[in-house]
């Protein structure tokens, strides 16, 4: 992620400073200062920050204490550490939606297993831990009362199953003086018998009345933020054409790759305009698409190798991105490739076609 | 042009390491490895390049001994050093071009200023040094026997100044196995009043006819290199339309910096297909385009500011690209801003809107 914003930062007069815990990380060598640091000690972050002008992040699991006491100095952060606070703690999130009456799926907070019991009716359901959930882990689904031991034993949050239609992610600029624009939904296409992302299809097949309730509602969310940033609204779309927000994130975000190419001002450019106070751009798309994660195969766990990925190459209008992860491990993300055509079925042609080519497998292991 | 093969360059799983006596260098913050030194001198050559996989360069101007020694010891050049020998001198380049039987215009060798009294049934004309010219020096017009003063006394080349009616730029990608793709010429749009390049159109405005001309001259051109690489040839189209060849760059080119944005493989993804022996890219525009190079102001030198870049940035459908350079001077290349659009009079109208907002000076001098 921060390879790619730092890779839309070199069109633009600005100095870049990158601070993480392996020096040997993607985004390493494309800043002009590189600081080895934690971002979740709070000494490193101040003192990383305290010279600069602006700071961002890519994840939110950073040291929040240190982002307050440095924005309290006058160093800009986007989005404002008050937002991660809330967004970090999935109970804090979710009592952030329900305080501010946007429609989110039924839930209640549980500090341990034996809670859950108290919530039978809510089932079948979704435990989430509260902190320290990524890309899939810390969430747990619970059938029914028979699958409680895979619940988590911490304070987290317990969310009635949505009958979900479609999954839709919403993008949204806000600059710094309050100003707003939404690039084009985009609809997360499964995999049923797997329950795993195949690729996700930009723009959204939703019908106009759709569209706007996931404007709203998105608006609504970071509205309230009152924070200048980039957000990705992640929702869903109930088989009564409800939408509910599933969770929100307040940064440059997987479901945004495809604006590097299919649309004029990419997440990556926004964000530097949002920072740089320069006007926001354009959010329309160039042509539609298609993005498909390059995700390290099961069973696999080491220095990595690309299989197949002369034949994505192949593809006309096809752009691939390999994100320079040294090792792989089973579902990481260690790219993604994203396909512009004006013609649906071309997309999920070509999406499905990138996804049966390509593997990524370890030297070491088999 | 370094950083924007960098910037492509991130997106590839590839080890980068740069050479430049600057760095504080466009390219030196975006890339893996960065040694400092000279391009011109055979040792800091040699010891860079030795345990590389493989080269390329942005400028001719470099030890071609040095290339030729780590060639010799399996290192791969792209081009291959004697494509930069032919070149690198315009004495040589011009007699490449008629011992192959290309088109160009007709040229005198001359070795000094007496020189010039022998071919003045070639006035009016072009007087080009033989090495070190860059960017527009080197260069000299005379237009009759009263200008021979301006001349250089040194090796050159004296070139009957041809009618030209457009002036044309044909990229060409050949593989390691001579496949090659022509991307669509691009045509310069000059005024006429300055004689100063305005801006540049792709696709060129050209017949079918024209067309084929200038693809099988420019493929001439880069088939008799025998060397894989990506290629600018630079055509003349004369009243009569007939095309000839101005000169040829062995390397990404100022004309083909639209591809980043307009068309699916840029320039740049092109060399690092060539490099990394993948199949080579999609040459075709998404878009037709119009690029603006951003020029140093005249009669500013100095560290740089930009005036008029959020009226640019305001631009639907415009690109910025600023290099990162820390210093301007009158005429110097700052960075470009490429513009897409399907329509012709939206290009024009955005690209004379573009050269008019912004301005390139020095906070030091007026």
């Amino acid at each position: 992620m921060g390879r790619m914003l730092l890779q839309a930062a070199a069109n633009y007069p600005v100095e870049t400073h990158v601070m993480e815990n392996d020096d040997n990380c993607p985004a390493a060598h494309l800043c002009r200062f590189f600081i080895k640091g934690s971002i979740l000690d709070f000494d490193s972050v101040y003192n990383f920050g305290k010279e600069l002008d602006a700071l961002t992040i890519e994840i939110e699991n950073v040291n929040i204490d240190a982002l307050e006491q440095l924005e309290s100095e006058g160093v800009k952060v986007f989005p404002k550490p008050s937002v991660l606070r809330i967004i970090k703690n999935k109970i804090a999130q979710k009592e952030y939606y329900t305080s501010n009456e946007i429609p989110t799926a039924e839930y209640a907070v549980t500090q341990s297993i034996s809670d859950i019991n108290n919530y039978q009716h809510l089932l079948p359901a979704i435990h989430k831990l509260a902190e320290g959930g990524y890309d899939g882990r810390g969430v747990q689904f619970l059938e029914n009362s028979d699958s409680l031991q895979v619940a988590f034993d911490a304070p987290g949050i317990l969310e009635k199953k949505v009958n979900v239609k479609k999954e839709i992610a919403q993008i949204i600029a806000v600059d710094t003086k309050g100003k707003t624009v939404f690039y084009p939904p985009v609809e997360m296409i499964f995999n049923k018998d797997l329950n795993q992302l195949d690729y996700q299809i930009c723009p959204a097949e939703i019908t106009k009345q759709v569209l706007w309730k996931v404007e709203a509602i998105s608006l609504a969310v970071v509205r309230n933020f009152n924070s200048p940033g980039l957000f990705a609204v992640e929702l869903f779309l109930n088989e009564n054409d409800d939408v509910l927000v599933n969770e929100t994130a307040p940064r440059v975000h997987n479901s945004g790759h495809h604006t590097i190419e299919a649309h004029y001002s990419s997440q990556f450019d926004m964000l530097w305009r949002i920072i740089l106070e320069y006007p926001l751009g354009n959010t329309k798309e160039i042509f539609p698409s298609a993005m498909i994660n390059i995700i390290g195969n099961k069973g696999h766990q080491g220095p990595v190798t690309y299989l197949g990925l002369e034949d994505v190459l192949e593809i006309d209008n096809a752009f691939v991105h390999i994100y320079g992860k040294t090792e792989t491990k089973p579902g990481r993300k260690m790219g993604h490739v994203t396909v512009i055509s004006k013609e649906k079925q071309d997309l999920i042609h070509k999406a499905n076609k990138i996804r049966q080519s390509l593997s990524v497998i370890s030297r070491t292991t088999g």
